[in-house]
Formats: C-alpha cells, structure tokens, sequence
C-alpha cells in the first residue's frame, strides 16, 4: 500500500493564502465548494481543511499527521503537537498576529489589574482566564461568537481580541491596553507520525519547499554585466551582497553578477549598481528560493 | 426624555429575513457594513445587532429590552426571559428547524443509547449534555466552530446540529438519528423591561404588526361579482371561507365579495368560484393582515 | 397511485419568463442548477426543463404530456400536437417574435426570388427550405450553430434569424427583407393525454390561472369616488370601460367605482375621470384577472 | 404628423431613480447602455438622456420641450424655463438637497465674511460667485472636476459642495459654514413649447402622474370592517383620517371602511383601529394616487 | 499588398483558453463583445472567433486559411483539411478529450451491439452514425441541442457525448459503454492555402510559437550553484536531466548548473539536488520553451 | 526631520495603470476608496490622487513637488512646470491620445475653415479656442459635462474629442476632420523643488525606475545555447541585437548566448535563431530593464 500523509490545512481567512503558498512550493490544492476533502496533485498527500480552531486538536488525536494553524489555537486547545516550523504569511505588516486586551478609548482600564471583577468577551477564553490567573486577576470571562469588537462599548467591560495592525480597533475606537499572546502560522506534527521514518520525510519536504516559496514571494533576481576590475568596489561598498553568482563572459574584461535580493531593496541599490559601472541590469521574478 | 426600547435582532443568517419583516410591520432598518447599531426610523426604538446566539445573555443581563432569537439559543444559554410571541419565518419547509442527532449512514448507531463512550460535535454544547445526562448516557461533548457535517465521517462518532428540511444532512451522507429540540423565532423580553407599562405596550404593539406582516406575506386578497342567488351556494360549497365581506353593488342582483385567503389555495379555489358563478375575479397582493 | 401530468417548460432565454409566469399563476417551480427536473409545489404535476426546440417533439411522443413552447420550434419540427392555448410574454414590444430573411444593408439581395443559388445561414433549416420550396426558389441552407448575425458579411450569402424588435439585426448592419413566420409562445397537450378527462382538467386549469396571471401583468385595479349624479356621464364618456363595480357609500349621493384597465391606458384616463368628477383615485397592483 | 413631446431626463446619479418614477407613472423607459436615445412606450414622448448639469440649458434652447432636473443646475445656468412643479425624490431623508459652504473642521472660517480673499473650489462657479457678490465679498473661485471634499483639506481654503444629510462631509471632517441654496428636482418646460397648447396639456398630465405616482410611494390602503355603531367613536378618535370611503356590508349592522394613508403612520393607527372594534384589517399596496 | 494570413480561433469554451495560448506564442488577441473579428497585433494576421464545430467546414472551403478546433469536429464536418499539429490544452487531467456512448447506470446496454433499434441523441449525428454502420448495428440518431445528459434517462436509450473526465456523465449517474473517438486540438489548414510558400511558413512559426509556448507552461528554470567535484555525482544520479548549462564561475573550483524542468518534478528534485550538494537553488518561471 | 516628495498621480481612467506601473518600480501603493491619499512603502514619498485634469495647476502652484499627468491638461491648463521625463501607457496601440475635431459623418464640415460660425462641445475649451485662434475661425465653444460624442448628432454642430484608436468615434458614426493635439503620460516637476538637490535626485531615481519597469513591460529575455562556431553568423545576421551576454559552458566548444528584446519580436527572431543553430532556446518574463 501506498504511503499516505494526512494534512489539515485551515478553512476560512487563511485559506487562500495557505492555498496559495502550497500551489507556489508545487502542490496544487483544488477545493471544490462545500467538501472539506480537496484535491492534491500528490498522492502520497491527503488534505483536509478544517477551521483553525481544531486543527492542533485533531493532529494531536491523530486524525490528522500534520497541519498548518496558529500558535494562538495551539495555546488555546492545550494541544501537545511536535512543532516543525514557523512561517510568516501576511504580506501586509511582516508582523506576527497578536491577542491582545483591548478596551473604548475613554475606559479607565489601564492595566490588567483593574479587570478585578469586570466582564470580558473574548474568543480565547482557555487563553484569556489562565492569563488572568498568572497574573491573579479575577474576572468574568464569557465566550463571544463574534463582532466582538462592538461589544466593548456597553455590552462588556473589555475584550480580548485578535489583530494585525490595530486598525480595526482604533476603527472601532478601542484603546489596546496589553498583548496577551503573538502569533504566527505553524506547521505541527502528530507526535507519533514524527517518529515514522517516511512521514517525518515527507513532512521535512514539504517544509523545505514551502519555505523555499516563502522566501522566493519577497525576493527578485538582479543580473547585470561589469568591468572585472569594477567588481571589488561594487562588492565592497555593497557588503550585504549575499554570495553573487559570478561568471565569465566572453568579452574579455567584462564579468556578469547574478544575485538574489531583497524586492523591497531593489529601488535603492539599482542607483548605487549603476553608479558601480554595471551595465544592463535587469530584475527578474522568481518562484522559489533554497539555500 | 424620550422613551426608547433596546430591541436585540439576530446579525448573521436570520438577518435579512428579520429586517424584511421589521419592514413589512413598518418600521425601517437600515444597516451599514461594520455597524451594530443600524438606523431605524422610530425614535422610541433603538435597535443592536447581535449574533443569534448572544441575544438571549444580553435580554436577561438587561443590556436589551427585548430580542428577536431562536428558541435553541434561549435554551443553550439557559437564559431566564419573558416569552412573548412565536413565529414562524422559514418560506421554504413552514416547519421549526430541528437540532438532531446525526451519524453517518452506515454508522451503527441506532439510538441515544448508543453514544456511550463516543465523542461528540456540535455548536450546543450545553443542550447537547444535557440531553444525554437525561437519556443517562456518558458520552464526550466538543464545541465545533462550524462545518459540523462533514466531521462526523472521521472525526468524531456523532454530530449535534441544526437542520431544516434534512437535505444538506443527507447530501454528506449523514442519517438522522433523534431529535434533541426543535425551535422556531422567538420574540423575548427582559423580565423587568416587560414589567413596565410603556416598555410592555411598546413590545406588543411590536408584536401585533410583526405578526400582521407575516399573516399577509402567505395570503392574498380575492374579489369577485356574483349574483346574490348564488351566494349561498358559494359560501355552502366553500364552508372554509373566513367570514367574506360582502356588499352591495348598484346594479340590482348584484353583490360583491371580498375574501382574504391563503395563496396556496388559490390554484384550487378560482375554479370553484367560476362554476358557482362568480365573475370578474381579481387576485391582489397584501401587506398586513390584522383579525 | 395519485394521477400526475408531465409539463415540459423551455430552458435557455425564455426558461426564467416562464417560470414566473408559473408563479404568478401559483405554481412555485424551483430549479436547482444543472437538473432538468425542477421541484414545484403541485404533487400533481412534474415538470421537465428542456429546450425550447426540442419541446414539441417530445409532446408529440408522449413523453411529455404538455408543454409551453414557440409556435416556430413546432412549425419546424412538423410536430402533431394538440394547441391549448396562445399567450403573450413579452413584455418589451407585445409583438410577436419573427423569423426573417436578413441581408447585408448593402447586399443586392431584395426579395426570395434573388436568393436562386445562393447560400442561407440558419437555426431553422426544415422552415426555411419550405419556405424556399413555396417560392420556387433553389438555394443552400445551412445549419447554424449561433452567432449567426456575423456571418451575413462575409460568410453566407443571406441568413434567417428571429428577431423582436430588429435592433440587433439593425446594430449588425443588417437589413429585414421578408419575414417567414410570427411566433407567440403555445401551450401544446399530447394528442392522447387531450383525451383523458383528469390530465385534460388539469391542462385547462393551468392555462385558466396561467391567463388569469398574464391578464393581470398588464392591468391595474382604479378605485374612485364620485356622485351618484355623474355616473351615468363617466360611463358615457367612457364606453370602453368594461363592467364597473359600483358600489353604494354611507355618504348620501356619493358611489365607490372600481374597474380593472389595461395599466398602460392609465396615463390617459386619469385626467378624464378627474375631468368627469371622480375624487379619491387610487390605483392598485393585481396578482390575477379571471373573467 | 403625430405630436412629439421631447423630455430630457437626467443621465447618472438621479437616472434609475426618475426612470422610476417614470414607470410608476406609467410611462416604461428602457435605457440601452452608452445610448442617450432610450425607448419609451409612448409614442407622443421623445426621451433623451442628458446630464443633470446640462438639462434646463437644453431645454431653454428648445432642443428640448421639457426636462426633469434640479433646482440647483437650473439657477448655475441661469436659464430661462418655465417651472412647472418640484417634485421630493428622496427616500432617505425626505430633506432638499444643499450646496453648502463646507470647511475643514478646524479652519477659522466662521461665515461668508472669512472668506474675503480665499480660494474656493465647486462645481457650481456661477452661483459661488453671485453668493459671494450678494455677500460683498471677494474671493477666488475654481472649478472642481469632481471629489471635492479632499482638496477643502490642502489644495483650497473652502469648498461649495452638495449634500443630503452632511454625512459625507463629516466623514471628511469638513465643518458646513452656510448654506448657498437649497434644491429639489423639477419638471421645467421650454417657454415656446409651454405656450402651444398640446405640449402643455402632454406637460400637465405627464406631472399629474408623476405626482401620483410619487404620493403613491409613501401611502398604503387599510381596509376594515366595523359596526355602524362603532364609526362615529372610530372616526372622532381619528380627526385626521382623510375622507373614509365608507361602504354598506350585506351583514346588518356591519359596515366596511377604506381609507389611504401614510405608510409610517400604520404601526400607530392600527391599534386604534382594533381598540376602537375594527375587525379584519387588511394592509395593501398602491401604485398611484391622484385626489 | 501585404500578405495576410486568415486564421479561425475556436469561440465559446475553448476560446480564452486559446487565446491565453495565442497571448504565451506572442499574439495578443483582443476580443470585444459581439465581436467576431477580434483585434491582433499582427498585420499579418487576421482573426476569425468561429464556434469550434464549425471552423474546419470554413477552413475547406477556403474563407479561412488555418484554424484551431477540435479533431472531433473536423471528423464530423467529414472536412478535407491539412493537419499541421495537435496540441494537448487542458491543464487538469493532460488527457485528450472523448466522445463515449453512454447509458443509464441500471440500462441492460452493454456494448455497441445492444444498441440495436434503439435511439440515441447526440452532437454528433455522423460521427454516430458512421460507428454505428462500421459496427453493423442499426438506430436511430437525433441530433441533440445541448444538455444531452438529461436526456438519457428517459427521452431516449443511450446518448453519444463528450467527457474529459466522466465525472459529469457519473454526476448525471450515467454509465460510459465504449468511446467512439478521442479528440485533442489541432491546427489545420486549406488545402490550396499550404501550398502557398508566405502561407506556409506564417504557418509553421505560429505552430513552432504556440508549441514553445504549451512547452513552457509545464516548465520552470532552476539554477544552482555547485562544486565541479560534485557535477558528475550529481548528473550520474538524475540521469533524466535534459542537457543541462553548465557554466564556469569566477570562483575556482565551483560552476553554476541550469535546467529546464517539469514543473512537477520540482518537489522530488529540489531535496535531491540538495543531499548532492547544489547550493543557492531558484526556480523562475518561463514564457517559452523550444528546442 | 525626514525629507518628503509629494507626488501627484492621476484618478479616474489612467489610475489603475499608473498604480500599476508604480509597484513594477518598487512602490507599492495602496489606495482605500475614498480616500485621495493612499499608502505607499516609501516613507520618502507622500502620494496625493487627483484628476489628471488637475495635477498640473497642483504642481505649479507648489502643492505637488511632482506629478504624472497627460500632455493635454498641461497644455489646457496652460501650467508652469518643469517636464522630467515623457512615457507610453498604453498598451493597446503604443500610440499617442489624441484631442481631435469630429463631426457626423455626413456632416458637411471638411476642415477648421468650415466651423466659422458654429458651436463646438469639448472638455478642452481653451485649448480648442486657441486653435480655433491660431486659425482664424470664429466659433462658440461650449463645456461638455461628458457623453459627448453623442451630442454631435443634434446638439452642437461639432466636437472636440480625445481618442486613441477612434474606435468610439466611429461607433457613434462620427467623422474626424483634425488632430488638434497628440498627448502622452509626463513627470513633471514644480520648478523650485526642481532646484533643491535631495528633492531632484529622489525625482531622478523614480524616473530611473518607472523607466526600468516600463522597458521591462514590452521586453523579454531569451537565453540558447549555441556552437562557438556559430555566434559570428548569428550576430551577422541579426545585426539589432543589442550587446548580447556570452558565457562559456563547460561543454567544449559551446557557449550561452542571452539577450533582452522586444516580446513583439520574439515571433520572427526565434526561427531566425533556430536556422542558425540554437539550441535550447528559453524565455523568460523580466521585472524591469535598466541600461
């Protein structure tokens, strides 16, 4: 019998993206509406999309080998999951997710102490109450199934709430008053399966590639051609300049210099490439990048 | 200052389907995108828009003077409320949703006896235990964050959840093994609120145009001409008629009769009124119906 | 076993004109996509979705036992059925569709004698060859997969294609030279199921609530008040009103006149009631006219 | 030759609302996309589709006999046109529309004196500057192709904008100093075409069906039916109920009693109506009403 | 006069997939609505958007000089055209499309030979037909106007229809019987057109273009960086890789490999490449690919 | 304090592609609607949208450091500002917008001399009075609010219209008489930020980019293997290759060949590289392509 590996990948707001970044590591995922059992190119895997919240539950049960979730619903559920890696996907802020304690902006709540006794929504609640526990805060804590961020003005005293930016809080005219947890994706393995030669195998390629996606989205290949005795100084005063790829041309004199930046960088380097004596620079798109 | 009632309506599913209604009775709401708190043109009501789920916590807490929610909700929260009206909203089956039992097909359980030992998901955690310890059974409860269906194939041995018509349980191959509760829209008051004089005429002023709303969204008006010989023959042969208005015309023999009926009989009861002589039969639409 | 009839109704551009015209006349058909067997709310009747072409042929054969087609698709299939009845749908022109000759607005193309040994582009060949035959003409006529108005500039010499209002013909530079046939939508019995006394009374039903609906798509109910003394000159200035409801009001000398009118004479006849005396003119939707 | 009324209707944000209206009034516009020629079933009306900005010119021009559009473009123009009547188009407020002086929140303008030597930006050139005229004072003012608002931030010192409600300008965090003027839509005719007597009979009737139709929008019909003995406590109680049309019952002792009102006072009067011993009301929709 | 090339591009559901196929060979194809000539940035070219099953029937007759359709059509129309390729489109299942002969899943047919007096509706009326005489069995053939699998359950005995994977055909509970014809994309060309030398060869670099184009969509570039030492090791192991470019770098001792490769490969070839040394692996993607 | 330029771009018709080609540059902008300042990752850049209409009075009055806008507006609006550099957008037609006189095509206007005396309707009224100057005619020009090709017909005797292919034109059977202006994409400068050195050189390095981006846009690379012996020929023959790159492979006697050209050369240069030998010849996309 064929080997087979049991993913759960997350349904809903991740699941474009985690879709997305499995088809750039050379997985085509295709999710037919309503089923949770989508197609993969690759029958050695076999998907299942389940919400975000209960994948760390289901891998450490064992339903599921691995998965991609949140490290906020690992800490939820208590989950004991072998963890493989950490990505980051959003493209936005480059930050991590936070929970934090957010309260309106008039709210005379300013630490966690002054929750004694007061109310909070949230969605974490396992997350929330053992954080007032260390900190020996006793407080109401009730599960919210969602808008929580309307109900901190009159329905409760605060509320515990996910966020990227803030913006959606400062929207709603919430103050954040303390962060509770930073988050960010991870792929996790069932404890057992890790220890399964094959799985641990096929678990370890699909981080390479996925990660090898990853780092090619923020990155661009630059080539250009320079005088050999214009090299030293182009290197010298580029000393971020991770090992270019040099090789001969055939003019005499002349080399060419492939290197794999940053994107973000290329506005400011092109400038000082050019002042270096380099000729012909182009910046070329990539799929995937493997140190 | 202004009386005003806080009125809780479902945000989510149930929600257009209960604006529509709110408008049919007469009073408009106006929702705009991330608000909870939608403009409604009377100014002794201010209304919150509030997971179904929630409704029925924040009417007995008072926050809301009243809400419109499920009867499973009212339950699963254990909320202590005033019951005011039942309604029925569904267009497609006129029947109350239901919260099963549900296993797969070939599952060999057959009844609540069986769940001894097995684990359980669902979105009424609490409805759900409480069931079992009445039948006497021990089995695990799971809060599940939504595609409960297709879950009960590997995941889990059984799913709690909420169906209509029974046809998406059956489309994911699942076979209907108990019914736990069924429930319909309820409208609820806070217990204090419905104690005020102001508060209760508002709620059932409420009450009496929400329910002429939905009298007239299944009925039609029918008018027709006949001869006033023939009138006993027509009300003989059509006993089911509620009490027709019938009046005079000028033209001598004549009368006119006016009736209020259900659409759906419609198709079977122009026939009848041709063959007893009815002539110039007009069908117009409704939109309240107040006995 | 509970008696049934098989109703075909057309799929493609008239399928959603017709399947509300069926819920005007109280028949809710609900089609899910992709099947051609519609639910509807009548446990006597079945319906099948099929294309409008193709309808006759399969009432002819028993297959169906009515069905609501073109007049066209019958004329071309030759089709042996029994017509119920003729009805108007459009509601754009209230003309009847036509299959017309069209040329290029140049072509020296002006009547059918010129199309001798020429080649013809079009849906309905069996029409057009009998039309061609008719008129002693011999030319190609070829089968027409669609987009057919294109290719009556370069491709073919002349095409035939249905038309309403001429516009698109007139948008491809294409000009009318005769017009083959005029086709209204039909409803067609089965020659044997005709015979049958329960399907015959069924049939007849549907197309007394069908007219029933259509009749009142265009009308609108007017409601006035006026003296007792003007009546007579009202109904004299008007003698196309057709039979009046005139009823007495408890106001000594005042009667309430009801009629039902075409809605697009409206516009007219409002200022000549008011001009006749007639206060309170309110005008109203209807749902149904059955005479 | 038949008689041609040509109507100009305003192209873009008024469009669907009057093409409505139209319909209500019973004239059925059909607009094709990029064509300023739409169909209209009436073959005595002409119809253009023509900005809002440029109609009243038109129309005093005589390209156009008449013309629907507001106030406000009419006095920017400065044209010469017969006013036939204002008309209240709005659901939402039920208020005129403003072009009012709008400022940065926190600007030092207080009224049309600050501005002596500012810079403003409108649409409406002509009518800023006879308002600054009248007010003696001096200042620049520019023309704005659109998106106002932002510039009154940065790029001008105020802005002359159109508003409902003002929401939109607080949304831009602009102060409203003044207001310019106030509009309402209008139906404005030609001055040579007003005096020749077909066109303006045409003008007349088309407004009195416009203004049916429009008081038909917010109006409904209740129906009951009543004791004789009860209508006169039932009609004291009610002063302002308008004329009931008041009709004899065959049932002795029981009358029916009609009356039109506005929708929003529905959800009042229908309680009275029951208190006072009404029985069987009904609710049901108009499509014009002309008293 | 320039030379001009008249090229029929498949309209309907192959259509954007052609012309993304047109757009990766270098011939941006721009299609406005209604449109059956669509713009190309090629004086040379010009294009005809002609239904699939009707281009080869122009390519005989020489209004078209090439065309893109389907094999199957081209056997249908019975059409006399010169093949110049076949192409492999269809990214899901890289296999050729089919026309079976199917039947309801309960149907006694089991081969062609049960077909016998039976009726069949179809598409494709000849190419049914010709099957049905090579097997000396003898039905009755109607053309079918479309949703041809409904129709098999009871309007008629079995149908002949197109599948690519048969998951529509087991949707409809259909059972395939045998295949009558595999079909791929090819381009084809008039007889007397290919004999024209300019023609010909325009021909040719379309087909080299399109094929380098399908080529490249199934293909990355990877380059990597590697000890000299360690290329044989490394080629040794993949013996499947295609030629690579090896070329030398400034650093002494190491040289840069570059292949061209299936896209789906990758997964398995990147840890491979690595465990053999290869370091600073990118995969970019490719436009075109010609040997 | 950090050093900031003030950029404006165009909204309405040319935003999308100039957001387009800022983040091809490396400056990724992102616009919230409403909202005329939208976010850019550059915190040396603050990004203003304003109509393209407008930038140009912005930049010259200093509000704008810099901006992109058409020709046209520049001219219209007769602004004093430094032009950085001139740039091709569009891609349908690589040809410059142009401002034409357009009259119905049977109009009986030929030439400027034939609009003395008639009224003209444009959106450029002072360049079209200044042309009309520039030759002697005297006309009325009138502002047009839009759709204003359609008011050629009866409203105004001619128009002044922007066009790029005429396609429009044409459809609204228009005729053009002249050309009164070309117009392409220009940055331009207001002239003291043009003097200050920190504010030149961020100007200088975005147009070094958007130059780079938009070569890149209609360039490709292609890279072949090839036998030594070959090169020569191969450069003989296609003389226009610019500077290619020559590497050694490791294969004796082989080298690598890889240039960037126009994609819309592609088509005829690849056979011409065949017959000279290539092997392997590969194309791939480019970000941008700085000399």
């Amino acid at each position: 019998m064929k080997n087979k590996l049991r993913l759960g990948l997350p349904k809903g707001s991740l699941q474009d993206a985690t879709i997305e970044k499995m088809a750039k590591a050379g997985f085509n995922v295709q999710v037919s509406s309503r089923s949770y059992v989508p197609y993969v190119d690759d029958e050695e895997l076999e998907i299942r999309l389940i919400r975000a919240q209960e994948i760390s539950r289901y891998v450490e049960h064992g339903y599921l080998d691995a998965g991609i979730t949140g490290h906020d619903w690992i800490v939820e559920n208590g989950s004991k999951v072998h963890e493989v890696a950490e990505y980051i996907f959003s493209k936005i802020s480059r930050q991590p997710t936070r929970w934090v304690l957010a309260v309106p902006e008039e709210s005379k709540i300013k630490s966690v102490k002054d929750l004694e006794g007061k109310r909070i929504a949230t969605e974490v609640v396992n997350l929330t109450k053992r954080w007032l526990k260390k900190n020996g805060v006793k407080a109401e804590v009730e599960f919210s199934w969602g808008a929580t961020e309307v109900k901190a003005h009159e329905l409760v005293d605060a509320i515990v709430e996910v966020t990227e930016t803030g913006s959606s809080l400062r929207a709603n005219k919430l103050r954040i008053v303390e962060t509770l947890l930073t988050s960010t994706p991870r792929l996790v393995a069932n404890v057992d399966s890790w220890k399964e030669k094959w799985k641990r195998q096929k678990i370890e390629t699909l981080d390479l590639l996925l990660r090898g996606a990853m780092e090619a989205a923020s990155k661009v290949g630059l080539k250009m051609n320079i005088r050999q005795d214009n090299l030293p100084k182009l290197l010298q005063s580029l000393p971020a300049l991770r090992n270019p790829t040099v090789s001969t041309l055939s003019q005499p004199g002349w080399i060419a210099v492939e290197v794999i930046i940053d994107e973000h960088v290329v506005r400011e380097i092109i400038p000082l490439f050019k002042s270096a004596g380099a000729e012909g620079i182009i910046e070329y798109p990539l799929n995937k990048v493997v140190y």
